[in-house]
């Protein structure tokens, strides 16, 4: 079946939930939102591509910091309301300068720091 | 420095987006929502529970299917805006019954089903 854009669930804002997960080590680097635009600007041009709530604007990830994501596979779930990026990640994923935004475990109670900043 | 649910940041419903992630595989099962309470039944009981929009209720994943998610990391991202559980999952994660919700792919512009239902 042909794939469409707009056959996806959208939130009122319009915006679908997107999980990157690097395509070699299975590791989850970071979640953000997606328009339809996006979503078909990701499929187009191979560069992933988000929504910025913040900014409003369209996000290619990498733009302007190099740590691009280059897309190797994109999945929809069951109820076509998330999306799945695999990816192929330059350098850091989060803003932060680490590899992954999910870099603070709760163990027995407490906050975890479980990755440092890039070099 | 000592968890707090309450310090997380939840949407305008009062709900975080939550990942769940194969601990031993890596594989994204699942994605769905969780409020600052079941954040905390969570940890409290190692069971990973939800908040159904469907249902407005608290979901503990598998109570009634048997496909119980047992928490095994809990993982917070760098906006506090979004959760990533690494589980054990019991069977299927996807009520198609599928190991992950995440089964179909855009290919070529094609939608390609990666998973079939489990026996």
């Amino acid at each position: 079946m042909a794939f469409d854009p707009a056959s996806l669930r959208y939130d009122v804002a319009g915006l679908i939930p997107a999980i990157a997960q690097d395509h070699a080590t299975g590791e989850v680097l970071m979640m953000a939102w997606m328009n339809a635009e996006a979503v078909a600007r990701t499929l187009e041009t191979g560069r992933v591509t988000y929504w910025s709530r913040s900014r409003q604007a369209f996000w290619v990830k990498g733009e302007t910091s190099g740590h691009v994501q280059t897309l190797v596979d994109l999945r929809v779930d069951c109820d076509r309301d998330c999306l799945l990026v695999r990816v192929t990640q330059e350098g850091p994923a989060c803003h932060t300068n680490r590899r992954s935004c999910f870099y603070t475990a709760v163990r027995e109670g407490e906050e975890v720091e479980l990755l440092r900043p890039m070099d």
